[in-house]
């Protein structure tokens, strides 16, 4: 489904009154308090947030999976789905792919119909959690930990085949979430699954192009019930140091216990040089998957805070990040899910550009919490919209993506081409 | 499979010295502290856990499902797995049906088969947390909390027609797991969803033959991740207070937030006389279903500290209890997971019978918890297992079920039978 | 200390150029929505929050407390603080008395002192957690559930004392924060516990005066950690069915297991009239008693909108509710400390306040959860601190109060009048 | 309080008959299965747990303290306490103590009471979460990673005195808890704190005796509510890894989010050669410091797995490791306490020996996890107490410690030296 873009022309009049009021006492109060507005903005612009394969069809749970309708059938029409969104957004400007959900069977063409949308291939991601028909070994004992090395073997030969279809495709890293783990005490030798999947994320490193990286997820539980290899960042950290500089963490917000504090372990990962990436979501219990801001939005801008403070303190030596929604979707459509979470993810962005940073310091170094929590709020309370609005405008984007994709009924004109019934490949 | 009852006879004299010469000293022992062996004996031989049906096959995750072999096709070869299970502990005289997965089609057949094992059949379970083929609305948002009175109705007569086939089986009782609740804040009036919620209980319970009891499970979240409509025992107790005395809270041990002190919830029912029945299995994340005892043996006797304190004090007025382990087995045999969870469960009932109750009550009276300490881990630690091997000698079952499942190699026996990649009805 | 009211005045006129262009943008905005601005302005202006006479002075923890300067040594100057922050932002117009640390030794003295600053006496404060010099029996292993009759009836008495108490100063309430719990299994038995404490709750009941309500509080945890005896809504709710009208529930934000859904619990309350009031805090782990609106104010915008529906639904028959700040300011000043907190009270009730209702209730009979979500968060996310200037600019409060406090120097003052190492009671 | 050894020796042989039938077929089915009884008792009599000296007075909790009688005075008092345990339980050999609660004015002649009850000095800890009178600088907003270096030396000051007294007493370890942390998002750069922190811990590093080393605690919240510099393993490794191989983690029971698991933190440490110490208590909430083995027993005995593991594999290197209790026992006699508590860990310890570690590991091969948990609860379910009492007989202590404890009315007998109201220094 290709946009005709002069129809967001026509939105983008008809709201560009309102806007530019709200704009401009925002922009006017920003600049009286010493902000470069423009510079702002141009950071909006920037920042992409690449979209996963998977989460443009309904997700589901254990307990069943609803479908929507109209969801993408291919590869092909999941880079249309994330093309449409950019083209609303201006700032989903890449795909993350997953395999084998996706392989491409011509990468020539695949790359030519993402870059006729302007979208880059973020990092690749591998799967070792489940069993593909006429695979020959079972991961349901583990994959790159698993006891026996045949079975290891081929997780790995699969990470390195997931590594050659990203180089085709232009990506320049691979994200891999090892699911592994047990579900009962004794079931598995801690150590030594540690240091088998050492062994195992030695091979994939040794395999990787020169110019990549290699991000290793955590999580604490699920599919496991007991125990996960890389269960934390502690372990994170562990494996990434022991691989070497090319080998990063990545934070995926829903992965983490009760009551943790993220945004001290994203400090700790930057401090340590070693972030590689981003999976956004937002959750109340455990990986609820659920649209970004939904839930903690202001967490959300607290992790922001420190990852503007990574991004921009010369303090600090973190390669550049790799930015992903990882969300599921299972009521929703899956397209304005995704909408909703880029701008819960723009919006604390831009409150964490606008903290007035050397306030925070001489606050920080006079123990004053009540002056750190007011600098911090002021930033998190100011109505950031209307820069979100114009940060699109100014790139071609609507100034209210949810509402053009509901005046232009996208949703029904969707199902009408590809049905009321479909599956995506996904979860 | 029909089981040879002599290969246990077998099974039971090869071990019997051994047993008899732990099983004396136990039994020395407790008599020497005051207890009545051969009562306790009684009272375990008495306790029968039901198996539900769908416990029978391998379970699986929201990110996968790795199949077991030999896993029963139909009603039938499910009824024959439970009916192979209790002749090897004797414990497992029950079975609970869930609807649609086991509608029987000729309960006659059923009931006569299941009387050959001599199991009868336990609480009915409805489903109106997956949609079914054919079905006229779908319950993406909501079954009996639906905003939609067509889609409330259709699930108000799917457990009215559960009742119907329970009525046909011999079933006494109806428990509703309804999962119905909301991912997003906003996306329900909770107040609302409890009143129509309520309305559709009411039907349903109206449809309740005299001689039923119908039992409201809570559960905090999952498969939705803001909101549940029956949420905590408190919810739970609330629509049981409204609809009356054949309405009855159920406890399902993985349904809680975490660090909850579930014992005392047990209390509260048990003191309301509103506690209807267990579903037992365990956990250390949410809802993980893993084997009952593998986790929080403990919790489990406190539990049924609580448990036979409400079936023994003359203060407390409360029907019969259902009891019922529901868990799910992905990486474990189910029979094998189903024998290790019916032993966990006379474990903790046979160390809470063994408690000095009323040293333990003068213990309180004096707030000596350092007593109060002694007098439960002088049951919890005492290996009891002597007691249920020997109550299971006395009922004809094997004195070590495992052991015995594998000497005999029963499952290669059932893959044999009904094939390598078989998939059981269920999650 | 006796704030010059003309020293507001000046720092009004110095900000008003500035709030009066963010206001009246915002005030048209809401007026094109359709909102009334001047009823919000109203409903802002009537809401008073109490503060808790125990918030004035530095808490602490168990490893120790760090004192403030300047803090008050009478009950007379904690009325002067209270009404110190109520000249400052005119939303803090009542003061919680805490019986013993706050006895009135002359109740019309202390009455004529709060009218002077236009204070109400909102909920007195039993407080049986503590064992109080002179006092004939301990309160180590309980109070109103405890073993000993004798025990309980001096706990019995005290709560009738603080009822006379609060009679004297024109209270119409009593909360009960019972902390009666235990440590470890076993220690006393859950439904005696209960039984005990329902019989004394009865005896404090009967001596409530005609017009008075008593609210029971609920807490999982802390001071002791195995059990509670009000630990949940659940037992708030029972308690509170078997008392009668006049016994309602209180909830302490601080109050829960993690990852509770609290709004859900206040909708629960006010669906069966039984919310009595409410404790304001905000927390990470438990109960951090940190400012309100610190960790999590989006949770508190959620509540708030359940605590409006349930303020203007004509489905709910509630009393009217009654508000009260409880928080512990270990490292913040504690004035600065609650200015903040009245602030995020405030805000989040404005917020609520302007929450599109009839759109949302459609949403929601639609199953539009996207929708939902965007209306919410319309709302939230709209910057309605100029609304907050504004109800306090026309009530003669400081358009901004932190600001005001910090430029008059007030806490220097105080340590100037009352000394650098005063002791405040309390925690 | 000198204890008489012939009451033992009374209390023995009374019930050395029932004893010795329990334990001869105890070991005789232990030494079946292949067990060298004699080891196991060797090293259950090796192992000596340290006690506190803070332990020894009763808690409390910011609600308030409810003192016990009959406490120590004095630092000779509570090494006369520590010295009654071991006569009792000879498991208990050493005493862990606390600067500047236990500051020893004559070494020589402490060192002399010590060594008359055979006791040793294990770590030293050292306080910086709390002021002492006459300190230049306050520890309110942190001490080694404060904002003011003279607060940092200060603090660095301190730990190297701790250092001094602790070789005085020929202890070889210093732990450092350190409580400093935020209470509010913004309050600190996470970063700068760290770094901050290490460079205090360098310069503490670098004044340990040759033969000494460090522990870094972690604990993720209280006495602050936001954040803790060293808040988890991660951290406290990643501060281990800069200082150098005298730097080691140390682990506390109850310093850890809901549903941690605790277990394969431990051996993520000791396969990094970096684990130095335990702090042993047990919990249900957070930090509770309750009675060992009194709330999770299986964790205990899990977590023992990995000690065992760790102490006997030749894959690992790690130093010899440091065992403390660190409890708080708010309502029990302490005395009490702390034998149920070192009785907890001898069984658990005691469970992990009579593991069938071959036949774990083989079923650990097969990814046989019904095996591995049969083996592991085999080991948990083993009513070990009769091999305890022996090994206690073997030693000269008392086969039921709190029972002679008891009969001896030895609590009855401080309170007449010591008085009914004493208070320990401590918590």
């Amino acid at each position: 489904m290709i946009l005709d873009k002069s129809l967001i022309d026509q939105h983008n009049s008809q709201g560009n009154a309102l806007h530019q009021k709200k704009y401009g006492l925002l922009a006017s109060l920003l600049q009286d308090e010493g902000h470069q507005v423009n510079t702002i903005l141009e950071r909006l612009a920037a920042f992409q947030v690449a979209i996963p394969s998977w989460a443009l069809g309904t997700g589901g749970t254990r307990f069943g999976r609803f479908a929507g309708g109209g969801e993408p059938r291919s590869l092909e029409e999941k880079i249309e789905d994330v093309g449409l969104l950019h083209a609303l957004n201006q700032s989903s400007g890449a795909i993350s792919l997953h395999i084998p959900w996706d392989i491409p069977q011509n990468p020539k063409a695949i790359q030519q119909l993402a870059a006729s949308f302007e979208l880059k291939f973020d990092a690749v991601n591998s799967n070792t959690f489940q069993d593909q028909e006429n695979q020959d070994y079972s991961y349901k004992f583990g994959s790159l930990s698993h006891t026996d090395k045949a079975v290891r073997d081929q997780a790995i030969a699969h990470n390195v085949e997931v590594i050659r279809h990203g180089v085709e495709l232009g990506s320049k890293s691979l994200t891999i979430w090892l699911s592994d783990g047990t579900d009962f005490p004794g079931q598995q030798n801690f150590r030594r699954s540690f240091a088998r999947t050492l062994d195992s994320f030695e091979q994939i490193y040794a395999q990787l192009p020169a110019d990549w990286k290699v991000f290793i997820e955590y999580k604490p539980y699920e599919p496991h019930f007991y125990s996960t290899v890389v269960a934390d960042w502690g372990s994170s950290l562990l494996f990434c140091q022991k691989l070497g500089e090319k080998a990063l963490g990545l934070v995926d917000l829903g992965h983490h216990l009760p009551n943790t504090n993220i945004e001290q372990i994203v400090s700790r990962f930057l401090m340590e040089g070693k972030l590689g990436g981003f999976h956004f979501n937002d959750s109340k219990y455990g990986d609820d998957d659920l649209t970004v801001g939904a839930m903690r939005p202001y967490q959300l801008f607290l992790i922001f805070n420190e990852l503007v403070d990574g991004m921009t303190s010369s303090e600090i030596k973190n390669p550049e990040l790799s930015w992903m929604i990882d969300a599921s979707h299972n009521i929703k459509d899956p397209l304005e899910d995704l909408m909703q979470s880029v701008e819960a993810i723009m919006m604390a962005y831009a409150q964490a550009l606008i903290i007035d940073r050397p306030a925070l310091e001489k606050a920080q170094l006079q123990n004053d919490a009540t002056l750190a929590q007011e600098i911090l709020q002021n930033a998190y309370r100011t109505d950031v919209r209307p820069l979100l609005a114009e940060a699109r405008l100014q790139a071609g984007a609507a100034l209210n993506p949810v509402a053009f994709y509901r005046e232009q009924k996208i949703r029904q004109a969707l199902i009408k081409q590809r049905g009321e019934k479909t599956y995506s490949t996904g979860l």
